[in-house]
């Protein structure tokens, strides 16, 4: 009989959100008129229209694409060159950072790279992640055997956990042993955190010295306000040489049903084989591409070059806005209602110690019941979120504010 | 130093099409006059534009995201119900072939499921793959590990090839020894071969005697005329317990650019643990998506599922009509040429053996030279491609009878 990728069997229950979704469903069936009432700050969906400059750019895509002389069947399957020298230029070379538009790979989202670049990476590679952590990054390792089997805490053998803590304000540490590949999110999913300069420039100059690779996760980059803080690991000198960065239009452009992100691949960037032949994992994440995939949609890749139009990147503006406006209000009303809050200022998460020593999934449960509102509870992104709970801000303003409101009659629940 | 993936090092030089892009650019470059009437009947891309069912629907769809009342995020990592149940509904209950809705796993093409699938299987799984072959099904099994190093004809070490010639109507007999995974592909690209009830029967009796799984790629199936010849690997009494079934719309609805796909994985599919422990692979495969990928741009579904709309379906089957007429222009052409030629009559891809006993580059290199012609290379399919090259029947009318006319000249070139 054919063989199964074992390494799925130590894959540990559902992946949080659908455990989330399927406690709501039941809440929600056994208490319909509860039901009515719910709002969901749960998974970091985005709720607000498309900008107009998205939506007009594909709607004419999809016109040229039912005309003879204006169809295209096959991209390049790294993407369109309009598209990559467009995400170039804007986010990078403007501001002063050195990437070529060959080193930008367009997919169809952030999550779904954070798996494929295990594709080119070898086996024996040991891998820290942050704790808590998206859980796409500890998943997709254990699926490609990077793992032991589980812990009773839910971690797993065989990777190093990185504690993000109150104490490091959520800003792992780089630890004493050596590891091949490190997993950075900033601003940081769930916590909210952001890194600054300097932290940085410890954990580039952590990859020189140990010949690690940062994997970069800037998913959430355009919600940064403070000009202090860095949008891109290729901010830090020497990052070229060390790091892999993650960027996606699902938070940025609305973009989480529409699909696109893109990967940056710097060229100077070598890894290993067994017997010790460099090689440039540009080469390899190149063929990659060519081999497994044949880009994204015409149309989508035409979306998401319109968010960089002055039209869009006022529209994208207004959106971001949107949502840091609801981040204010929850973060507020959280802080009135006694919980202790941290991110929410560069981020759209906040992130929330439960009351009274509940634990993550009975905050989760009390929340649900008591207030009709869906958060994510600490405890499924890792061990260090225990004791946690994450707020998310993508929303209406009306249901923020309802949350804001209910927000208050937690102590009294 | 962080370990790249060995493997991808094994591969052989370009994938295929680039090499034909780049030959094709080069030639191009040095005879501007020649490029002028160059006809391309190498990849098999589709030219027609996209069915107004589908056009309509995705811009219907888009709207949609315009409007918070009708705005959506993250769909089902699987794909959306609305999709799924039409398919199943469509392609295979009203065929009389039982598939449930949620065995339906909707993703951006079948290039990318047919990489995607070896995530979920072992890998000491032995391979067997036809010969010639989309070189997509040896390249992500090189990459996986599957596979030694390659030898000087091209094939690899490791991978049984089922030769497919003129002799066997180019469907393979299936192997004396044992594997554990066979891919089949019809009707097959590159030779337009497809096969009949009683030969895949004998396929599913294999994979039975050997607890094998069948990898069938039905991608070109809306092209088979012929009411005798099966669409599904599903019409074979017993293919519920052994096979897997990749399906497209890019040469059933013009999809290439617009990337849309399917997987067919019946819940009474099984595979086994080293220890010999029997899990079904459905649920691995749904983990895998859950964990991996957020499904496919909403629009692009809603095109999917528009083509099975009574006006979607006459606009395929106008689609279909256009490139089969195409295929029997040019194997006509072919034929009256002096070549041998196979394939073309239940699918878009004319497969033809070389003029006087040239190899497939050779061959490839003469048209472009003296057709201006891009065909494809056979070798480039596989070792028993060798003398054979694949004309693609994807093209407008006037360029196919423009191939047809200089088809002509050959003989005299």
């Amino acid at each position: 009989m054919a063989y199964l990728n074992e390494n799925y069997l130590k894959l540990q229950a559902g992946y949080l959100f659908p455990e989330v979704a399927r406690r709501v469903r039941q809440f929600c069936e056994i208490n319909p008129e509860a039901a009515k009432r719910l709002v969901r700050c749960g998974i970091g969906d985005v709720t607000e229209p498309l900008p107009c400059a998205a939506i007009n750019a594909m709607k004419r895509a999809i016109e040229e694409l039912g005309h003879h002389e204006t169809f295209r069947g096959y991209g390049p399957e790294q993407g369109y060159e309009f598209l990559r020298s467009t995400i170039a230029e804007h986010d990078y070379r403007n501001h002063k950072i050195d990437i070529a538009d060959d080193e930008i790979f367009v997919s169809d989202g952030s999550k779904c790279d954070c798996g494929f670049i295990l594709d080119i990476l070898g086996d024996q590679n040991k891998v820290a992640v942050p704790d808590p952590v998206y859980p796409v990054y500890v998943d997709t390792n254990v699926m490609a055997g990077h793992s032991g089997p589980a812990r009773r805490d839910g971690s797993y053998e065989g990777i190093l956990y990185l504690p993000c803590t109150a104490e490091n304000q959520f800003v792992p540490e780089s630890p004493k042993e050596h590891v091949d590949l490190v997993y950075l999110c900033f601003p940081n999913n769930p916590t909210g955190a952001v890194a600054t300069h300097r932290q940085l420039t410890r954990w580039v100059e952590y990859a020189h010295s140990h010949e690690a690779i940062l994997l970069f996760d800037a998913a959430y980059e355009a919600y940064i306000s403070d000009p202090e803080i860095p949008h891109s690991i290729f901010e830090i000198p020497g990052a070229r040489d060390c790091a892999i960065e993650f960027r996606s239009f699902s938070k940025k452009g609305g973009f989480t049903g529409v699909r696109c992100g893109f990967t940056v691949m710097p060229k100077s960037l070598y890894a290993r084989t067994e017997s010790g032949r460099r090689s440039p994992l540009h080469a390899l994440w190149y063929r990659r591409w060519s081999t497994k995939a044949n880009s994204v949609s015409y149309p989508v890749q035409r979306g998401a070059e319109a968010l960089y139009s002055p039209e869009g990147r006022e529209q994208v503006r207004a959106l971001i806005a949107h949502y840091m406006t609801n981040a204010q209000i929850l973060r507020d009303a959280a802080t009135n209602a006694g919980l202790k809050v941290f991110g929410g200022t560069n981020a759209p998460y906040i992130w929330s110690k439960t009351l009274n020593g509940l634990t993550s999934w009975q905050m989760f449960d009390r929340v649900l019941r008591d207030l009709n509102v869906v958060i994510t509870p600490g405890s499924g992104f890792g061990a260090q979120g225990e004791g946690y709970f994450r707020i998310s801000a993508f929303n209406s303003r009306q249901n923020a504010e309802k949350v804001a409101r209910r927000l208050k009659e937690l102590e009294n629940s």
